[in-house]
């Protein structure tokens, strides 16, 4: 437990101390020392004194605890190594429902809250499709486009995952609250804000960083010039994600910032079967690589990824990289499949272990 | 005369034969030589006598007087130099209305004939806002995105030609005879076929060369996957010309054939100004050039087209490509600007003369 204070405690510290603590993380220094330093620079209080922030996480630990949040800091097993490769990842996600699906490959859907009738329809079709492809649906639980992808992937029985820009526990806007219980009935709602953080206009841009983070694929429909979700293609791009648009109708006016991603080389997307192209997925072929090895994309053999892990022995991200030869946004996937046929694990810390099977 | 005699009679051969009579013509060999040469490979009627191919073309060339339909050989200044670039121009232009308005830069409308509110509405909006802007719309008359481009076009007091695959005289569809008188009032109607053909199946593909020859660009809205209009993309591709596409519903199907042009690396188009841009046209910077030299694109000066002709001393487009180092997609609108300057003028043939205005 004292780990999960050190990175409660890291998440109460402003945005701008992550990126340097997940260096730091990275490199080996204990989350402990991590924190001590930066602590350093904590937040006073109107009276000068620095706040006192690993009490302040223990509170949030408990409010959690209460209110059925799970605290899955970025050392746990459970903290999706999808957001452990991305610069600034987030301390701690709190999460309602199912951690184990933040590990699945998903597709991020965003777009316009003002969505006409024709992008919500394209959202809710391409995430039930998706849905029904085994991808789990990353959105933002916003009205319009967000909303409507959750529920297309629930109404083809799939999952998805919720990122809010508030605490877990304080569903923004207020409306979508039936929404969100269904979503974390068999999938998640996540948070970095610690529970009972109101929604404030700032932390929409950090929350979408988390969106793309997650994801293998940002797909943007329906977004205008100005739209939060060019901020999430744009997290995309940095983060090695593809990003995908629909086109959509050039005379409203409601497309153009998803129009400006095509003329930047954005994927275009008219049906779920180009993402999973996209993807380097068979249509029908993620389900089924789940039941076991077999010939699909996920068989094993040859593999450079199982090739540089040794059994027994954990390596981290970059290490993989090294011996492989596969930058991060090629190496994932593949981890990503050979986790799913059993034959790596992931440990805490962004770290892998071989399993051998016939050891 | 001789010489029209030359090229009708050439234009009642069959397709095949016009390539490489193209290819004769350009090289130097009198229309005469190589109207005889291919003559050897004349069609024969049902008694197996090689058809007077001389006597139909003056019998074709009379029917073009009666109806007030002008041919303009290849040989021609009257005819267009952006067709003289394409493999196989057809040899004559018969011609309703002005034919002086082929030369103008002009961008072609195609897309379905089965369009949606949507695609009529784009189709018309581009076409007068591309047409106010002083560019000339080139379109094939059908039903759907081809009236509409013309429409469109005539609505802003512009200009627009309809190139049929029928006679000049042989309007399809029937319920278009009034928006053909319209556009040959101030535009064109123009066909390669001999006036009284009548339209068949295989014409439209081989018109659609035409369209695309004609223009400097071909925009393509709502086009299905079978498309015509993706024959008229995939001359124009070859034709050196740019390829844009409007996107628009995935869900409909109607934009399939748009949206793999886009795949495929065509421009997006979601106003006038996109096209513009892509020509290199300020969005109202055409009617200005018309009005003489200045400091817009038009603008002479040190200039490696104007540099490379001898004043008083014709070059064809090969001389004057190998001369400037411009392949013919770059060095057709510069001729054209040049042109509009009245620095260089057209005559027959496809070659070009330097007016010196100082001399």
């Amino acid at each position: 437990m004292t780990d999960l204070l050190d990175f409660v405690s890291l998440s109460l510290l402003p945005p701008w101390c992550w990126r340097v603590a997940a260096e730091w993380l990275r490199r080996g220094d204990p989350s402990a020392v991590v924190v001590r330093r930066l602590l350093a620079y904590s937040p006073r209080d109107a009276a000068g004194n620095a706040a006192d922030v690993p009490s302040l996480a223990a509170d949030a630990i408990c409010r959690a605890d209460a209110g059925s949040i799970a605290a899955i800091p970025w050392s746990a097993p459970a903290y999706p190594i999808a957001l452990t490769t991305i610069a600034d990842p987030p301390p701690v996600l709190w999460t309602r429902g199912c951690p184990v699906v933040l590990s699945a490959p998903s597709v991020a859907i965003v777009g316009s809250r003002a969505a006409s009738p024709y992008g919500l329809a394209v959202a809710e079709r391409l995430a039930a499709d998706l849905a029904a492809s085994g991808l789990l649906i990353v959105s933002g639980l916003a009205r319009g486009v967000d909303s409507a992808a959750h529920r297309g992937a629930l109404s083809a029985g799939g999952v998805t995952v919720a990122v809010l820009g508030s605490g877990a526990d304080v569903i923004y806007p207020a409306e979508h609250v039936p929404l969100a219980r269904a979503i974390d009935a068999t999938g998640a709602v996540i948070s970095e804000l610690v529970p009972g953080t109101r929604p404030q206009q700032w932390f929409f841009p950090l929350r979408n960083r988390i969106i793309s983070g997650l994801s293998r694929a940002v797909v943007v429909i329906e977004a205008s010039e100005k739209s939060g979700s060019l901020i999430t293609a744009r997290c995309a791009l940095d983060q090695g994600r593809e990003v995908l648009a629909v086109p959509g109708n050039v005379l409203s006016g409601k497309s153009r910032g998803a129009h400006a991603l095509l003329r930047d080389g954005a994927k275009i997307v008219e049906s779920a079967d180009d993402i999973l192209e996209e993807l380097g997925m068979a249509a029908a072929g993620i389900r089924a690589a789940g039941a076991g090895p077999g010939p699909a994309t996920g068989a094993p053999g040859r593999d450079p990824v199982l090739d540089s892990l040794v059994p027994g022995e954990a390596s981290d991200l970059d290490e993989i990289s090294e011996r492989s030869g596969l930058n991060a946004p090629r190496l994932l996937p593949r981890l990503f499949e050979l986790e799913l046929h059993g034959l790596v694990r992931r440990i805490g810390g962004g770290r892998f272990v071989r399993i051998d099977r016939t050891c």
